[in-house]
C-alpha cells in the first residue's frame, strides 16, 4: 500500500530498486515519528484543524504505538512503504477516519525531516553517554598508573620520558575536544524543521513555535527552504562529529596494537580478550582493537561519502537523500559499540612496570640533564653542548628521576581540570530540557 | 643555517625534499610566532629564567619585528630553515646573546603548535568576518525581493510556489548553522599548547596558565601528550568547519548556474561580471560561480585529505604533519575570496519578475487550492481527489496568490529571527577577549 | 565451533563485536571457497600430501556442496565462525577424517585471499556483462535518434547544436574507457595468492603453479609477502574501477534529471516508471535516476573509504581487513542493479523532436555561420566579427541545418568505431580461459 | 590581452579570482600546446584551410618556440591569459597573419583537451621511468639480502620467519600491479580529443584520424561530446593510478619508520640521511620516509578530491574543470620525487643480520616444526597439538633453519618471474611508437 499512489502502477522492478532497504532503516525512526505526530496533532487542534475528540483518540493511540515500538513488537509490513505510512495505517485501522487527519498541514518531506532531527538528537545523546563512560575510564587509568613511566616517542624514535598517566589522560582530553564538535552537531540537530512541508511552506496557519516547544527543540529552522536544505547537511555535520570521536579511538587502537607488540611489550590483556594460537603462545592478537581501528577509520570516511552524495545537488528535495540513511544509521551503533568495548578492554588492561630500566631507554633522560644545568644557570645552547660531549665520550649518566611540575606534565597531570572541561561541555548540551519536553509529550 | 644541525651534513638532495615549500607556508605564521615569543619570554622572566634586562630587550625587538611583518618587509632567508629560526636569528643579530634565550623552556614542537593555534584563531576570525558580510548581503537580498515569486522544485520538478525572499534567506540561515561548526573549531583552536615541549613536557617550572592568559586563550591543552596530538586534529576540525561554509557556497553556486541558464532564466548579472561571446550574445557564462563551486568543492574534500594523512599514525610527533600546512593554509585565502566575491556578485544580481505568469507554472498552485478546501472543512484526502479530477478534466484554475503566514514561510520570512540566531552565535566566539589580550601583549 | 579455539573461552561480548556480520558476507564467498579447495586438494595429492582415495572422496563431496550453494540450500550455521569452517565441517561430517586434511599446506589467510580473488573475478565478469548490455542499449539509442537535434551547453549556457545521437553515444564511449580500468582490476585480481599461507610461505613443497592453472589464473602473486599485501589493495583497485563506471552512470543520471525537468523538457518516461501526484500531473519525479545517481556517488566514495581503512597499516595481516567485505560486497550488487535498471529505463525513454524550433535556440547556429564564411575564404577573426555585427543589428538568420562530417560529429557518429573499441577491450579480459578452467575443475 | 575579449571590460577583481594561478600551471602545458598546433596546422593544410606557405612559416616558428620552452626561456606574460594565447601571440608577432590562422577549426576547449592528454602521456611516462628505477633497486636489495631472515608479523604480532629478500621483493611486485592501473591511465590518455571543438564538433571537414597519427595517439575519442567529458575523468583515472603507486610507497615508508625504530631495530641509514640530535645520539629520525608517507597519503586522497569537484556536473564544459590543474600537476612532481628519493635511500640502507638470534623470536619457528611432522606423516591437527604441548611444557626447541622451496617463498623468491611480469606490462605501453611520432612531428 502506497498512500501517494493513485491509479498508476509502478513496476515491481522499479519499486524494489527504489525502496531498497529503506524499511529496515526506517524502523529506527519509529519512535521519532510518533513523537512528531504527537506534537503535530496537538498543534493542529490548537489552530482548529483537528477536533478535541479526534485529538484525544489520536494521542491515546499514538502513545500505545510508542509503547509497542519500545516493546519491540512494532514492525513495518512488507506491503507498506515506510514507517510513516505504517503508523498512519495502524492509526486508521484502530481509530478510523481521525487517523487520516494527522497528515494535514505537513508533507512527507517535513515529517521525515523532523523524524531525522529527533532521531539524531537521541543518537547524539547515546554517543555522548558512551563517550562519558570511556572518558571516566581513561581518567581512572591515568590516575591509577600516573607514576608508571614509559618512553615517549617522536618520529617513532625514542625521545623523552613519558608516563602511562600521560598516555591515558591524553586520550581523555582528546574526547573533550571531540565533544565540541558533537555539541555543534547537537545544536544543528536541535532545531525544528516541522511545518516546512515540501520545502516551500504551507497555506495553513501552522504554529511552528508550538511544535518547537512541544518537541523540546532549542530553536526553529525558520526559512522553510533552508529547513529542507538541512537534509544531507545535518547528516554530514553529525558524521563529522562522529569522525572526530572515531579518530581519537582509532589512534588509541593504533597505539594499543603497537604497545602490545612484543618488540614494545608495554601492555597486555587477559588471554580471553585476545585471540591466539596454542603453538605460538606469545601471540596475543589484539583483534578487538584492530576492529575498533577499522570501524573507526570507516567512520572517518563517512563525512566524505555524504558530501560526495550531496554535493552539486541544486536546492530542493532529491530522492538521492534517502540513501544517506544506509550510511549513517549503522554508524551510530558501530561507534557506540566501539566506545563500549574500548571501555571494557581498558578495565582489563595490564601495564608493564619498570620499562625504563632497560638501558636502551637511557638517552631518554638527556634533555632532563640539559635542563637541570640550565636551571643552575648554564645557557641552554652550552648545556646542550656539554651533554652532547658527555654522550659522545660515553660518560653520560642518566638520572631516571623525572621532576616535571608544570600544568599537564608527568608530575601534575591536571586530570581534575580535564574533568572540569568535560563537565563544562556537558552542560552546554542541555539534555534535561529535551528529556523533560519528551516526557511531557508522552504523559 | 639550521639551528638543530651540528656536525652532520645533510645532503642537499634530502634537504630540498624535506623542506619542500615550508618556508613559503611559514611566512603566514610569522605574526603568530612573534606573539608566542612575547608571551613565552614574559613567562620565562616570571619564573626566573630570563633577566628583566634581557626581557626588555627581547620584547622591544620582537615588537619591531612584528611591525616589519605587518609592513611586509619581513622575509625568511634562503639559508634559514623556517620562520622560528628566522625570528631567533634576527633577534640574536640585533640584541646579541639575549636573543638565544627565547628558546629556553620550549621546543620546536610546542612553538609550532602555539603558532598554529594563534594563526588558526586569526583565520577563523577572518572567515567569520567574511561570512558575516555575505550573511548580511543575503538577508538584504531576501528582504528586497521578498515579494517576487519563483517556482519551487522537488526532484528538480516544478512543485510549489516559492520566492526569492525564501531562496536568499535560506542561504543566510544555512550560514548560521555553519557557524556552529566554526565555533567548535574556534573552541578547539583557542586552547594553549605552549609548554608541552616535544609532547612530553619539561623539567622547567613553566607557568602555562600565565601564557594562556597573555595570549588570550580560553583554556589550556593540559595534558602535554594531548597538546601534541592536537596537531593534525585541529587542522582537521578547522577544515571540517570550512567545508561546511564551502558546502553552502557551492550549493548556492550550483543554483546560480542553473537559474542563469536560459531554460530557467530567473536571474542575471551585468555583462562585465560574466564572460561571453559576441557571436553568442545570449551567452553569459557564470565563470565566477563555477569557480566558487569548484574551489568550495575542493575545500569539501580537504577534511578527508587531512584524515588520510594523519590516520593510523601512532601517538607523538611525525614529520608527516608538516605537509598539512600546504593543504590548509591556501584554503583560508581561497574560502575568504569566495565569500568576498559571492557578496560582490550579489550586489549586482538582477531578478526576473513575473516568472510565474508563464502557464507552465500553473500547477504549482494546485496544493494551495487543496489546502484552501481543507481550511473550508473538506477532508484532505477528498480535497486532494477533487483537484486531481479538476486537473484531469482541464477545469483547474490556479489562483496565483500565495497566502502563507506561518514562521519562515513566503509571507513571514522571519529574517529577524535568523539575524537573532546569527548574533547569538557571534557572541559565543568572544573575539573581543582575544583582541584585547593581543593588544595588551603588543603594547 | 571455532577451529582455532582451544581451551580459551572468548567472551561472547567480544565475539559478537569481532564477528560482526561477517557470516552474512561470507556466504558470497562460498562458491569460491569450494573452488579453491578443489584445486588445493588436487595439488596436495600431486605432492604426496593426500592419498588418491581421500582426494576422490573430498572432490566428490566438494562438488556436491558446490551444487548445494548454487541451489541456495547452503547456509553458515550460527555456531560456525565463517564459510571456510562451515565447508570443512560439512566435509568432515560427511566423509570423516579426510575432510580435515584439506587444510594442510594452507592457512586461513591464503584461503581467504584466493576466495576473494575468485569472487572478484566473478563479480568483475558480472559487471562487464551489465556494462555490455547498457553499452549496446546506448549505441542503439544513439543510432535511433541520430538525426534528432538538441542544444549543446557549455557553462550550462546554450552554446552549439548537438544531437541525441551524440548524447547517447557519448555515454557509450565513456563506458569503453571505464572498461580499461575494469580490465586493470581484472588483471590484478587474476593472479593466484594460494600457497602464501599466513603471508610468509610454507615449508611444504607446494606446487603453486599447478593451482594457478587449475583455477584459471593468468599468473601468480609470486612473493608470498606481496600476496598478503594484495588484501585491501585488490579491493581498492576493484573499487576504483567500479567508481569509474559509477561516475559515468551518475553523470548520465544528472543529465536525465535535468532534461526531464520542465524547463528543459527534452525527454520523458512513461508514467509507471516515474512517480507523480494526481494534483501535479506535470510532475514526473525521476526517482530511478536520482537513486542511480545517489548509489553511484556512494560507489564513487568507496575507493577513498578503503584507502582510509588500510593506509598506514604496516606489512602483514591485520584484522582491520575483514571489514572491507562490508563495504565492497554490497557495492557489486548495487552497481549491477544500476546498470540493469538504467538499461531498462532507456528502453522506455521518449525523446522530444524539434526542440530547436524554439527561437531561444537560434544563436546556437552562429558558429556554424562563421565557419561557413571561413570555408568560403573569409579569415576566421573577420567572419567572427561579421556575424557578431549581424547579431548586434538583429539581422542574423540561423540556418538550422547542421553539416558536420568529421569523425565523431553529429553527421558521422562513428558508433561502429566505438563498438570496435569495445570489442577490443572485451577480448583483453580472456573470460573464456577462466570459464574453461573452472568448468574443468568442476567436472 | 584576452583574445576572446571584445568590448566588455571584466572587473580586475573578477579577473584575478577567475585566472587564479592558471598561468603558472599552464607553463607545464607549453610543449604539449606546440605539439598540438604542429599537428593541427598540418591537418588544416591537408584539408585546404591553410596554404603551403603559411604552413611552412607556422611549422618553422612553432619548432623554434618548442626549443625556447625546452631552453627555459619561454614565459607567459602577465597580460596574457594562458599558454595558448601566449603561443598564438608570439607566432603572430613573428610571422604575421599566418599566426592567427592556427586557431581555425578548433576551439579553446579541444586545444586544452589535447594539451592535457599529451601532457599526461609525458608525465605517465616519467612516472613509469621512476617506478622502473625503484623496482630494479628493490629487486636488487631483495637479491642481495635474500638470505637474511627477519620476523614476519600478523596482527603486528611475531608470527613466522620471513626474510629481507621477501620484504624488498614484495614491494617490487607491488609496483608491478600498480603499473596495470598506470597502463589503464595511459590507454585512456592516449586517445585523441582534437577536433571535438567546444564539445559539439565542427562544420569544418577536419581529418581527426590524421592528427591522431601525427601525435602518435593509439586511437580517437570519437564522439565529440565524450571527448569533452574526458576532462575531469581522465584526471581522475590518472590520479587513481598515481594513488596506487603512492599507496605502495606509503606502506613501505610505514614499514621503514617501524623497522628503524629502536624497539625493532632491523634497519638503519647513514647519519647524513636522517636527522638527529647530538644529545639523543640514538635518534635517527626518518624524516625522508615520513615525508614520503605524507606526500603519498596526500596523493591517495587526490582521486577523491577530483571526484568531489566533478561529480554531479551535467554534460558539457564547466569552468570548474580549470582548477583540476592545481591538484594534479604538482602531484606528478611530488610522486616522481618520492620515487627518486626512495631509490636513493635504498642505495644506502643497512640491514641488521642475525635478528632472529634473539630468543624472543623462538616461537616463530613453531609452525615449521608442525609442518615437518606433517611431512613425516603425522596428521596436521595432531602435530599441531604435539607442538602446543611441547611449548606448554617448555620442551620446545626451534630449529632456526628455514626450508621453503615453493614459488615465491624465502628459498625461492622468483624475482626473475616478477621481472618477467614487469617487462610484460612495460611492453603494453608502447612508448616507442609515441616517441617516434613526436620525433617525426618535430623534425
Amino acid at each position: 500500500m502506497k498512500i501517494w499512489q493513485k491509479n498508476i502502477d509502478v513496476d515491481s522492478f522499479v519499486e524494489s530498486f527504489t525502496v531498497g532497504n529503506d524499511r529496515e532503516m526506517d524502523l529506527q525512526l519509529a519512535e521519532a515519528d510518533v513523537l512528531g505526530s504527537l506534537a503535530h496533532t496537538r498543534m493542529l487542534h490548537s489552530i482548529g484543524l483537528m477536533t478535541a475528540e479526534d485529538l484525544q483518540a489520536v494521542q491515546q493511540e499514538l502513545k500505545k504505538i510508542y509503547q509497542e515500538i519500545q516493546d519491540g513488537s512494532f514492525i513495518i509490513e512488507d506491503s507498506v512503504e515506510d514507517v510513516h505510512s505504517q503508523v498512519e495505517m495502524m492509526l486508521t485501522q484502530r481509530i478510523g477516519e481521525a487517523g487520516k487527519k494527522i497528515h494535514s498541514g505537513r508533507s512527507r518531506n517535513d515529517q521525515v525531516l523532523v523524524d531525522l532531527k529527533l532521531y539524531f538528537r537521541s543518537e547524539i545523546k547515546a554517543l555522548f553517554d558512551g563517550t562519558e563512560v570511556l572518558f571516566k575510564q581513561l581518567i581512572s587509568c591515568s590516575e591509577r598508573y600516573k607514576n608508571v613511566l614509559m618512553p615517549g616517542y617522536t618520529h617513532l624514535q625514542i625521545a623523552m620520558p613519558s608516563s602511562f598517566g600521560l598516555w591515558f589522560g591524553a586520550y581523555a582530553e582528546s574526547l573533550v575536544d571531540d565533544l565540541h564538535l558533537l555539541k555543534a552537531a547537537w545544536t544543528v540537530s536541535n532545531k525544528n524543521p516541522l511545518g516546512s512541508a515540501a520545502g516551500y511552506g504551507s497555506s495553513f496557519p501552522l504554529n511552528r513555535t508550538m511544535t518547537t516547544e512541544l518537541l523540546g527543540f532549542e530553536d526553529l529552522n525558520y526559512n522553510v527552504v533552508y529547513a529542507q536544505m538541512g537534509r544531507g547537511k545535518t547528516e554530514r555535520i553529525v558524521a563529522q562529529a562522529m569522525s572526530s570521536i572515531a579518530a581519537t579511538l582509532a589512534k588509541f587502537a593504533m597505539d594499543v596494537t603497537l604497545y602490545i607488540n612484543q618488540n614494545f611489550g608495554f601492555i597486555s590483556f587477559p588471554a580471553h580478550l585476545t585471540t591466539g594460537s596454542s603453538i605460538m603462545p606469545h601471540k596475543k592478537n589484539p583483534d578487538v582493537f584492530e576492529l575498533i581501528r577499522s570501524r573507526c577509520n570507516k567512520i572517518q570516511a563517512l563525512p566524505n561519502e555524504i558530501a560526495m552524495m550531496t554535493t552539486n545537488l541544486p536546492m530542493g528535495y532529491h530522492r538521492d537523500l534517502q540513501l544517506l540513511k544506509e550510511n549513517l544509521f549503522p554508524a551510530f551503533q558501530s561507534l557506540s559499540d566501539c566506545l563500549e568495548i574500548a571501555t571494557f578492554m581498558l578495565e582489563h588492561i595490564s601495564i608493564k612496570e619498570n620499562i625504563l630500566d632497560d638501558p636502551k631507554y637511557d638517552y631518554l633522560f638527556s634533555v632532563e640533564v640539559v635542563n637541570n644545568e640550565v636551571l643552575e644557570g648554564v645557557p641552554f645552547r652550552e648545556a646542550y653542548k656539554n651533554i652532547g660531549l658527555a654522550i659522545e665520550e660515553g660518560t653520560f649518566k642518566p638520572e631516571k628521576e623525572v621532576q616535571h611540575t608544570h600544568e599537564g606534565s608527568i608530575g601534575n597531570l591536571c586530570n581534575d581540570q580535564i574533568e572540569r572541561m568535560f563537565e563544562s561541555v556537558k552542560v552546554e548540551f542541555g539534555f534535561e530540557k529535551v528529556e523533560k519536553a519528551l516526557d511531557d509529550l508522552l504523559k
